[in-house]
């Protein structure tokens, strides 16, 4: 007779593991247990289920060779007992049982188990205000609300939507009602940006940008203070600032591990409610492990705990827990917060932790911006891609890569190098020669990435002075009286004319960057020079060569031109 | 007074160490010499130039903001002396100096140098046959040899063209030709594969059955042994087994480093004639550096030295050089080989070793071959991409990884994550959980490198167990007497009887993968297995099942179907 294993919860964690264990312990008893009746979906393809873009749930819950993963597939194919629309109510650790009851009948049952695993999964965050309980009012949680959600909106009883939050989540929740159904949608954020805590606000605001590009109303900055109820139904959203009319809302606020079965048997858990594992994925009872969105993993930059809700991270997990649960001595370190989404024609990511994160950690953070071509120049259908990395200024330790581009690849390529060398700790010195596949239609030269960490290089041995690009748009909307600054455009002429004529040629002086060396004497001497360009790139080397020619007082536009443009400011020249 | 730094070679590395060092050192006196009037190229460009997707070589050597990298531009934006059309001669390293001449006027001159750099490139391997020195045969060498062959054909003077070689550069230089001018294309290569030594034979016949499909004639184990001259031009080209006319003929078999100059100045130098560098990129000689084609660096899998004539390198070990001739201390530890190349609708790259490379260097080589998509199966625009991961049985370290795509970024992302991984020295448990940035437009929850670890795994712990499918190609086609196998297809049904018809039904045994635990019995029991489906994976998992109720003479088809489709077999059903 085989071992004994229970795992509750079946979303992804919990089914990765369960399958694995069969085919490592082939006369294991596994047994997988659901609340819901529709299991091992991928969570992540809600938005594009809502969108159209996949046409049925089912596929959402398929293999890549479709068939359908419900419990038929997972008793036949795989072998493993399968209980859906049943709830896991307690476990008794002394006699290492669960009880759990049936949804359909309310009769309730004692599993016993050798060994369990806890895949509880997450829960969305309530919002603290009235009307969320309204039936039009909807979290992104499961392929129910999403089936829900979905036929309200092919039924064509959505003209407006309103979304709160400006995560991954709401981001692409309110492109699938934009772009796909016509329905003018707007964006609600407490913080003032999108992607709080995830990106810093350059690659924020050039998302927020993207969206307002794209139909997508966007106010940041304000609570969701109440959801207008009226005849039983949500009619808008009262923040602050403004009530917005909507046929539905989303609230998409975040999620919250589901920890309470662990805690209520006894498991060491976090303040926020997240299990406790260790690298085997272990809980603090050895007979017991777990995975997925309700436990805390380390973060491999900041050491600390933390929890990364995606699907990708629960298979992972699941695999580790598996492997450990069947005898096999295997390692999950912890991770690096990779994170990528897609709106639209724009796509941003990040790795690690973003320049206010590491502030905030404690490190002497700094952070390099460029804006690249994504493949050789000359190659037809090369696009600039932002790249923002971030660093420890005394130890030279990436601390994390953040970028935006087109919805292909190109970013993608960036972020999953850099996540492999972040989490080895790799400093700026090895980010300078990663060794990117070259070829034109793939990748510069100098890769995007090498020359991140040049720039680091170059701001870590103080031969690089920069501007924040907030401090800049603020001096440029500042009256103009009273300046003590020039901007030193060193484009071609042809760029700088448009601007010099907005500023006025005392404030915007053009000086083509190959004619600087001849001509450096004419710029004033008793100001502060901002120079600038598309890339960075020239404004960097004229800084070189005016320093040493001793003008010193010069600062640098990271990134220039490309990343201001994707940001959106009101002062360029029309 | 400034140091005097002298950098023999313009296109990469020379120009690259030059700019960076009058970045760090504005006094420093720097002389870049080449002995071509065309310098800071995209040499890996041409084949784009050539095929019209670059209208303008000029593209190829301007800067991202259109500016043409020649004298002008290095004298006046970096500040750089620049001699073209000037030949080094001799390095006198006792006075530190280096005879020039000037190819225009016959001037020679000793230029004093502190610290020397070379960046003397690389040149095309000369094939020791008849012919080669008409005009209208061609290696791919220099922007003047690409001008040529472009007018050549644009003159409508090529109606068939012959390339001797089937490396990136041939099989670059044969797309050009075909796709974009119409011209038939033959493509010759000595070994039997494309790409030899760079990828294994699933990978290369991928790219052959490309090649063939898009109408280029691809050859193999064909040596050209006379080109055919008639009234002074290549007609054709005679290998052992035919002759094909030509118009044109591209000689592409491979490169060799320039290490004369330095051979002749006594530094140490390969037997290949490769400079050699320690990792400060630093010759023999502690004042003079080398970097880029001409150098051998080491190989971080093998530990043997090795020459990467990419541009992407020589930027990368010119900026390594550059810092340490400017007192920065700087390392370049090595590279991974990483490669990546295009033809008509299909990539195909690697990292590390192949797998008969890593047999060939004694390790216990083990690879595991694998077909998933490329992103969430159920997101529009998924394609399958092909990976093969090299792994080293006994210490399970990564030794390498290949694979093939569409034209997307979709192969790139996994072939730079493993650069990064494999250059660490990562193990198959490493691979297992590194961690791709996870969204359905960007990747699957499982991604492909952490899949393909997870089957090289199942083969170390030898759970799963392959037939190769040159192997399987090879039994399939023998006469069907008195076979001791049977093939088991466990796809669906209607996929599989197509199979079953052709083969018989005693031969090809359809028995779909859900069905397996209820019907095994019904499998013969004295023959051995060879269970197939469209990747692997339910294969794999059926030979797991099977081998715990007893019925353990199994294979399993690596990659399934998805691989030999792409490969191109004659035994598939019409």
């Amino acid at each position: 007779m085989g071992k004994k294993i229970v795992i509750i919860g079946g979303v992804a964690a919990g089914p990765k593991a369960a399958c694995r264990i069969k085919r490592l312990m082939a006369d294991a008893e596994v047994t997988l247990v659901d609340q819901d009746n529709l299991i091992s979906y991928g969570g992540c393809g809600i938005p594009y289920y809502v969108a159209g873009d996949v046409s049925d749930e089912k596929e959402l819950r398929s293999t890549s060779f479709h068939m359908v993963r419900d419990e038929y597939f997972f008793e036949n194919a795989k072998g493993v007992k399968t209980l859906t629309s049943t709830r896991a109510l307690s476990i008794d650790r002394k006699a290492k049982t669960v009880l759990v009851e049936s949804l359909a009948t309310g009769v309730q049952t004692h599993l016993p188990y050798d060994t369990l695993m806890l895949a509880t999964g997450s829960k969305p965050i309530d919002l603290p205000i009235p009307g969320t309980d309204a039936p039009n009012v909807f979290t992104v949680s499961d392929l129910h609300k999403a089936i829900a959600i979905k036929e309200m909106i092919a039924k064509g009883k959505v003209g407006k939507a309103v979304v709160i939050g400006g995560g991954a989540i709401g981001i692409e929740m309110a492109e699938a009602f934009t772009d796909l159904w016509g329905v003018e949608t707007a964006l609600i954020e407490y913080m003032d940006q999108v992607l709080p805590r995830i990106v810093d606000k350059p690659l924020a605001r050039m998302m927020e940008k993207n969206l307002r590009d794209s139909n997508v109303e966007v106010f940041l900055g304000e609570g969701a203070e109440e959801i207008l109820v009226k005849d039983g139904l949500a009619v808008g959203v009262r923040t602050g600032k403004r009530t917005l009319d909507a046929d539905l809302v989303i609230i998409a606020a975040g999620i919250r591990p589901r920890g309470e079965l662990a805690k209520e048997a006894g498991l060491q858990t976090s303040d926020r409610g997240a299990i406790t594992v260790n690298e085997r994925m272990q809980t603090s009872d050895p007979n017991i492990y777990a995975a997925g969105d309700c436990v805390e993993i380390t973060h491999l930059v900041s050491g600390k705990k933390f929890v990364a809700p995606f699907g990708s991270m629960a298979n992972r997990e699941g695999r580790v827990a598996a492997d450990n649960m069947a005898g096999i001595p295997s390692i999950f370190k912890g991770g690096v917060a990779s994170f990528i989404v897609k709106a639209f024609d724009v796509a941003v990511g990040s790795v690690g932790l973003s320049y206010e994160m590491a502030l905030a950690e404690g490190f002497d953070a700094g952070f390099s911006l460029s804006s690249p071509a994504d493949r050789a120049h000359f190659y037809p259908g090369q696009a600039i891609i932002i790249i923002e990395l971030v660093f420890d200024k005394k130890t030279r330790r990436v601390l994390g890569l953040q970028g935006a581009g087109p919805v292909n690849d190109g970013l993608s390529v960036r972020l999953d190098a850099a996540a492999v060398a972040i989490s080895a700790g790799a400093t700026i010195d090895d980010f300078g020669t990663i060794e990117m596949a070259y070829s034109p239609p793939f990748s510069p030269a100098i890769d995007p990435i090498n020359a991140a960490a040049y720039i680091a290089d170059n701001l870590c041995g103080n031969r690089m002075h920069q501007i924040e690009i907030d401090t800049f748009n603020e001096w440029l909307n500042a009256p103009k009286t009273n300046k003590d600054w020039v901007v030193i455009d060193v484009r071609h002429a042809v760029e700088a004319t448009p601007f010099a004529e907005k500023f006025g040629d005392d404030l915007w002086i053009s000086l083509p960057y190959d004619q600087v060396r001849a001509r450096y004497t004419e710029l004033p001497k008793d100001k502060k020079m901002i120079i600038f360009c598309n890339a960075g790139s020239r404004s960097f080397e004229v800084q070189v060569f005016l320093n040493s020619v001793d003008i010193k007082d010069t600062l640098v536009v990271p990134g220039g031109f490309n990343v201001i443009r994707r940001m959106g400011v009101d002062w360029l020249p029309v």
